[in-house]
């Protein structure tokens, strides 16, 4: 089973470096896991996503995998990890998300979640039980629980009804995980998830709920959905100190790097976005010193790097002004540069972060580099 | 000037090997150009393409470049080459071939062709003069003829007289060649192209007008636009026999593994076409044991590498059931993946054939192949 080792705590923030074992390898914390949705990262290769982004632990969506290929051929494949080639940890979601933000019908009801595919129009159910079986076909190091995931903003009284449905789905997975066993010969996790919207006291009960699980590692799902980034934080920070110390904590769906840089702060050790990738798409770079729009003007004559400071083989292979012609161009070479610097970007953002956590310098590191990463270049 | 050494014929056929040499490097034929049309290999990085796929020369299209991103950006950067980071041979089209087949608007006269541009509708016109400066611009190690690409089927009197004009642009081409200077310190040749439809007497008149010319090398154009292939070699054989033997010959826009070949066998020296990359992003696959449509579904289950022949890191990296779940599910990834492995198995086979050509074997190796190439897995 997944092990976390606690190494370094900051003094100034709450900060922690850790490390989490799996059986398909260690995870340094705190990390940021690229999306492999469709159990390929867009735009990347497998190679350059180990070795020019350094990407540790990456995410598949158990929704779109059950969909397609559907689980025949992973099972058939011998899980995620043989059918795509990734021999490093990978983490699934719940699918939950997937089916409240894709599918146009979906039914909710205590046994869990009628919806329509949106490739096809079919009819499918999500329950928190076959939700634990999907994810041990997909054969995930961490699986997570699966969820309501409420939208923003949300009345009190749904995110409370929500939120207990939450908690009862949450006890049917433990179980069915637990009576259920792993199919290829390595362990697995389950992550339950706390969610609560943005209401203090539910936040406070899920965490606590949450924590009484004594699960491998704790998420908290339901932010940055829409809400104000202060109030996010809030939510972070009250559930950061409910949540065990000794295990690790994961962030969904989180975020730009100051979010995460803030995460971090509050005690987060994992984090997933699809912004690296999806703003790549459409030309937005994230660097050390602030943020490209490679469509704007003003880069369409600068022949200088892509990002003198960047860590993958792209930074100094391609110029601003070659970018800006491909994105503009919509070539997909584009898409597949923008994608591979911000990928390594992130990577390089966590473990600098690491670093000075280890130094004991985070806390004035971080104030420092929150105010540059948000800068519009 | 690039300087053409012809290093051994074939007896079996009129296979030649040879080697072009350029400022950019040397050139070993047979050789096939990968197609990148707006300075960039689609779905390809050029350290890929360089290391991957061994190319040699790949070409740039004057009617893609000079719309986006405009000779203005193409100058201040000194050149294509330096633009996208490509340092070997580069040959850019003449426009003529996409003008015709993209602007929806284009008014022919003797002095060039008015056309709209496909992406915002601007008016344009291309003259022989213009676009010698616009390959100047470029920098193209190899700049091509402005001429008109006729269609097929093509009227007698349409072909005759087009082939007339095409001949009078010639000589406004060379004029202005011979009149202008590379703007970047290494030297540019200027390939004439043979016309003539499928008229035998216009193809041969066009072959002797070209011959005369004493260019670097040279092309014939207005071949694999939808003509039965056996036509598309009668003529390439016709031509082969008049144009001269000591410079290359480039047939352009050709073709499927099994053209390519047939090329060879007749004399030709270089290709180019996009449908490696083109068809890769349908899923189609072309390998030494014949062609895979990765979109059948007899491939679902197929967990064997994509090709145990293949030369490029993606043939052993992904299986075959991998390939088609992405391109099933439109992933940019699916789309690189067969991209670079076909255009990595184009070269490899023009490679062959030269290997095959030097061991005076062509011959029968080309019929056994032509065999094998064709065939539907």
């Amino acid at each position: 089973m997944p092990v976390f080792k606690l190494q370094k705590k900051d003094s100034a923030t709450s900060a922690r470096a850790g490390e989490l074992t799996t059986d398909h390898g260690k995870i340094e914390t705190p990390i940021f896991m690229p999306v492999g949705t469709a159990g390929a990262v867009k735009a990347v290769h497998i190679p350059e996503l180990k070795n020019d982004t350094n990407a540790q632990i990456i995410l598949g969506n158990t929704y779109h995998l059950y969909l397609r290929p559907g689980l025949e051929i992973i099972k058939e494949a011998g899980g995620l990890h043989k059918f795509n080639g990734w021999d490093r940890p990978i983490l699934t979601d719940s699918g939950g998300y997937q089916v409240y933000s894709l599918s146009n019908t979906r039914n909710l009801t205590e046994n869990g979640v009628v919806f329509n595919s949106h490739i096809d129009g079919s009819k499918h159910t999500f329950t928190p039980e076959n939700v634990m079986d999907t994810q041990r076909i997909i054969g995930a190091d961490i699986m997570m629980a699966f969820d309501e995931c409420t939208p923003y903003p949300c009345d009190y009284n749904y995110a409370k009804n929500s939120l207990d449905l939450t908690h009862r789905w949450l006890d049917r997975c433990f179980k069915h995980f637990s009576e259920t066993e792993p199919l290829y010969g390595y362990e697995q996790s389950l992550f339950p998830i706390v969610q609560g919207s943005v209401y203090k006291d539910l936040r406070k009960k899920s965490a606590e709920f949450v924590a009484s699980k004594g699960a491998d590692g704790n998420a908290i799902g339901g932010l940055s959905v829409g809400e104000p980034h202060e109030m996010m934080y809030e939510m972070t920070e009250l559930v950061c100190s409910i949540l065990p110390e000794d295990k690790p904590r994961y962030l969904m769906g989180v975020g730009t790097p100051v979010n995460i840089l803030e995460g971090i702060a509050l005690g987060i050790d994992m984090f997933d976005c699809v912004m690296p990738t999806r703003n790549a798409r459409h030309g937005v770079l994230y660097t050390k010193n602030g943020i490209i729009n490679i469509k704007n003007q003003k880069w369409e004559n600068d022949f200088s790097v892509l990002d003198e400071n960047g860590t993958s083989f792209v930074d100094k292979q391609y110029s601003k002004a070659y970018l800006r012609h491909l994105i503009k161009s919509r070539e997909m070479l584009g898409a597949m540069i923008a994608s591979l610097h911000n990928l390594a970007f992130y990577l390089w953002l966590v473990k600098e972060a690491r670093i000075k956590i280890i130094e004991n310098e985070f806390g004035p590191w971080k104030d420092n580099m929150v105010k540059q990463l948000g800068l519009r270049l």
